[in-house]
Formats: C-alpha cells, structure tokens, sequence
C-alpha cells in the first residue's frame, strides 16, 4: 500500500498538471503562482487518507482533495488583499506580484475552479459532497469574519474558540468527513473523522498562538511577536487580560515601540503562565483528536496511524 | 398561466426571504444590502420562464434563478471594488458603504451562497447545471479579464466580441440554459435558448455603450460620456480608431478637459456615423437573437412572447 510519503508526491504532482482554460491566462497566472507557492497540502492529504482509510482508492478522494486545497490557497490569497500582506511562504503575495485588483478576480475564479474540482467525486456522494464543501466554506468566511471583528474589539475564550473552529477548523474537519464519505464511511465514521480534523484544527491553531510568541525565530518562518504587536486577540492575550488585573491593557496603553511590547507581554504571559498554559490546551485538543478517531470504524485500520503521527506533528511543531 | 409580472413578484419575494446563516451576521449583512439594491432581475426572470418555455414548472426553476441573480450580484460587489465605484443603483456600492475588505469577505460569502442556490433542482439535473454554472463563472471573470486589460491597452472589433460574449453573454445565456435543462427541454432547445441569451446580451452591451454616449442624462442613470472620457474600448471608440486615420487618437492624445473630450470625440463619432452603425449592430444581435429563439421547439409556445418582448425592449432601451 501506497504510503503517505507516495500520497504526498502525487498530490503534489496532480496539483501541478491541473488544467485550466487557455482563455484570458491573464486571470489563471496568478492561480498557478498560488498554488506553486507549497505549503504542507494538509488539506488534500488528510482527505486523500480518510477516503482510503475508510476503504476508497486515492483515485476517488483526489480531485476532491485537490478542489480543498485550491479553496485553502483561495481564501490565502485573499486574506493577504484583507491583511495587506506582502509576504506568504517566503515569496511576494498575490495581491503584492500581482496587484489586489488581479488577486481579488484570481481569488474569485480560484474559489470556482475548487467547486469544479469538487465535482469530480463518483456520482453517488456528488451532492453530498458538494453540500458539505458550500456548508465548510461559509463556516470558514464566518471564522474570518469574527477575526476581523476581533481586531477592533475584545473577545472572550468562547468567541476565540468558535473563531477558530470557524476558520481553521472546519476546513481540516471537512476535508476528513469528504474524504470519508468517498470512501463510503457510514455517517458515525464519517462524523467521528470530522470530529478529529476539528481538534486537530483547534490544537494547530492554538500550537500556531503558542509559537508566535515563544516559538525559535530561525525556524517559525515568521518574525516572533507579530501577534502581540497586533493585539490579536489569541488564546494567550485573552487569557492575559482575563487574569492580570489590568495590567495587560495597562502595557497595551502605553504606546510602547514593537520591540518593548513584546517583551513586556511576553514577561507578563510568563508570569502567568499562559504560554505553558496553552500548550497544555493544545495537547489537550490533541488527545480529543485521537479520541475522536478511536470512535471511527476504519475499513483500513492501519492508516489510523497516518491520523495520530499528523495531529503529533501538527500540535507540537516547531515552525 | 402566470404572467411575467407575477413572476418577477415572485422573484423579488423570493429573493427577499433568502435564508442565510444566524452566524457571524456581519459577513451577512452586506449581501441582504446587496440583493436590496434592485436591478432588473433580468437572468432569474430569463432561467425561470426557459423553464416554463420548456415545460417546466416556476417553481423548480426559481432556486437555481435566485443562485443567478446572488452570482450576479456578487460580480457587481467584487467589481465595485476593483473600478472604485462608490455608487450602485443610486446608492452607495457595498464597497462605499462596508469598506473594501469587508466587500470582498462578503463577495466570496455570496458566490458560495450562489453555489448552494444552484444546488438546489431537480435531482437528475443537479450535476449538469452545477457544470454550466461554475464553467459560466469562469467566463465571466474571464471577461472581466479582458476588460480590465483592455484599460491598458488597444483592442480589435474582434477582442471586444470576445470580451462581451465573456463577460455579459455567458451569464444571460447560461440562464437560459440552465432554466431549459430544468424545465426538460432536449439539448437542440437548451443550445438555442442559450444562444437567444448570448445575442441578447451582445444586443444589450451594446446599447449599453451607445447610451453611454447618446442617451439621455436625465434617464441613463449615469452621467453620460464616461465610456469616452475613461478611453473605453467599447465597439464606437474602437471602430472610430480604425476609420479616423488617426484622428481619434490626436483627440485623445490632447490631455483635454473630460466636458471638452466628449464634446471632441462625440463630433467624431457623429462624422463617421459609428453611433447609428453601433444601434445597428444591436438590432443585428436582437434579430440573431430572434433567429435563434425559433430553433427553439417550445412545449409552451405562447412563452415565445416573453422572449421576444425582452430583446426588444433590451436593444432598444432608454435607460
């Protein structure tokens, strides 16, 4: 059997001979760039894995796969317009190469082309599968959405939790239920499966919090303290302001330069514990992942094995 | 039978009860402000009476109808943003009234929103109609494509055939289409219903374009000369260009007052008759359009007038 290392290279090779129109290439340059652009295809993988986990052959998940990692790369490239992002995984932006206008009717298409792709499932599961991309992909607008609020107002634990279930999580949780449900998984193994890639999302994103306070500068890829600089409302920020006091908005009132802010946070969160405090949040989303699979009847039980190394990765990465 | 008037109520009423999600209300708002505007709500009305044509029932068709107008809709708000339009339909766009970032958060939310309209027909049409809708969209970006890159540079009577055929046909035509498939119809019936909407829209563009020029200020809805003062490529400006010997572009080199260019150019466009063989050229498409609507074998003959009474008053309209 095909194993994940195979899986990986002909996702990425069928991601790379995806057709598209030889019309206006204008508006497709940029498509390809996107997507050109790696990234770990996590998306793709992990439906690519539940498709055969529950007894489907690759062929049948892939251009499924393929349609969720071309929406991943669509909601980045507008994200970096929204965001003013120049940078996106060590390359010019979209929006920075091509311009925002260029980015935004790319982006557009983009989201189409991933509905194509999405069509391409054996017929019995088309309808379904295609409901459930729709439902995930409105859910992870939603999540952006309530991000973007957050910028301009405090939040609470249970707001930042259904933030990043919305954002980050319902695209892993969709891309295991499709998966899935190609495979031809009964609805309990489906949802069980679902119910993984959602922890799994939610430890990522709070590993994600974690390391862009704490985590190795030469190996995040980011520079350190970006979120604090911006006051993104993380688990971390919100735990800090609930705990100290008012000491943390004392800081934040200060006008302090980056540098001195980060420092001062960063020696606040210590203090408190926070940074230890959501890791352990983090291994504790990690362990309801594997909860969560152990309840999924898998036709192929030995590619449970594939699920529990990626959530190990995932929730205690280094970049 | 119901009348198009009933119909178009229908629609309206339809349009207006739309359900969308409780969550994240903000990213919603601005849709509901969106499908607020008005507008002719021309390609629900076209996909709903091809169903009726074709023998199919209103009510099958209206989903799908909806999921045209939500698309159509959603170009304008993605659009608006990339022209730096702040005004639609006498109101401020979506891009005025909720910030750029917020128009393209809530634009994608609404091609998603389109897609789950669409999803909605008949069971045996479902992946047929998904099929024409997503190849429809990529056209019309494609479209607009050409027509931002037409800003930039020359484009022949031919480029510009392409362009409107891109980015008004497809969508009045894949209206029809889809309303065909729906309601029934064989695919001879289904591609001349198509090809009715695509010289529809031709017909409409460009008396679009003539009325940009020629209409009247106090109807037209715009101020009038802005296709001139912004050096549209339209069928007039382009025309004009090849028969002027270079006096277009004299004009148009002159770095004029925007009152003075339309004044200049208009002069131009009345010498060489390019208004009066424009109208002509849209009385051609409507009567291809007519042409193409008799190759169509209706089950309910008497929607034939429906179809005839839209041409016209699109080809020939004042405002």
């Amino acid at each position: 059997m095909a194993d994940t290392k195979e899986i990986s290279e002909m996702i990425e090779r069928r991601l790379a001979s995806i057709e598209l129109p030889e019309r206006a290439r204008g508006l497709y340059e940029p498509v390809r760039y996107a997507l050109e652009g790696g990234g770990k295809r996590l998306r793709p993988l992990l439906a690519v894995q539940a498709c055969r986990a529950c007894g489907g052959s690759a062929d049948d998940a892939v251009d499924a796969a393929l349609g969720l990692e071309m929406f991943h790369n669509f909601t980045l490239v507008h994200d970096d317009i929204m965001d003013n992002s120049d940078t996106r995984r060590g390359r010019p932006s979209v929006a920075a190469r091509f311009g925002n206008n260029q980015a935004i009717l790319s982006g557009d298409a983009m989201l189409t082309l991933a509905s194509q792709l999405m069509e391409r499932v054996p017929e019995g599961v088309a309808r379904a599968v295609m409901s459930e991309f729709n439902d995930m992909a409105l859910r992870v607008y939603e999540g952006q959405q309530l991000d973007t609020e957050f910028e301009h107002r405090n939040a609470t634990i249970d707001e930042y939790f259904e933030m990043i279930r919305l954002k980050t999580g319902a695209l892993l949780a969709s891309a295991c239920r499709i998966g899935a449900m190609i495979g031809g998984a009964d609805k309990a193994t489906a949802d069980a499966l679902y119910e993984y890639g959602m922890e799994l999302g939610i430890a990522f994103q709070l590993r994600d919090d974690w390391l862009d306070t704490f985590g190795d500068a030469a190996t995040f890829g980011k520079p350190i303290g970006g979120d604090i600089v911006n006051e993104k409302k993380t688990w971390m920020l919100i735990t800090a302001r609930r705990e100290s006091h008012g000491e943390l908005d004392a800081i934040l009132d200060e006008d302090l330069e980056p540098a001195e802010k980060i420092r001062q946070v960063t020696r606040l969160y210590e203090r408190l514990r926070v940074g230890d405090r959501c890791d352990a949040a983090a291994a504790e989303h990690h362990a309801l992942a594997i909860a969560a699979l152990d309840k999924a009847q898998l036709a192929e039980p030995q590619l449970r094995e594939f699920f529990i190394e990626t959530v190990d990765r995932m929730a205690s990465r280094k970049l």
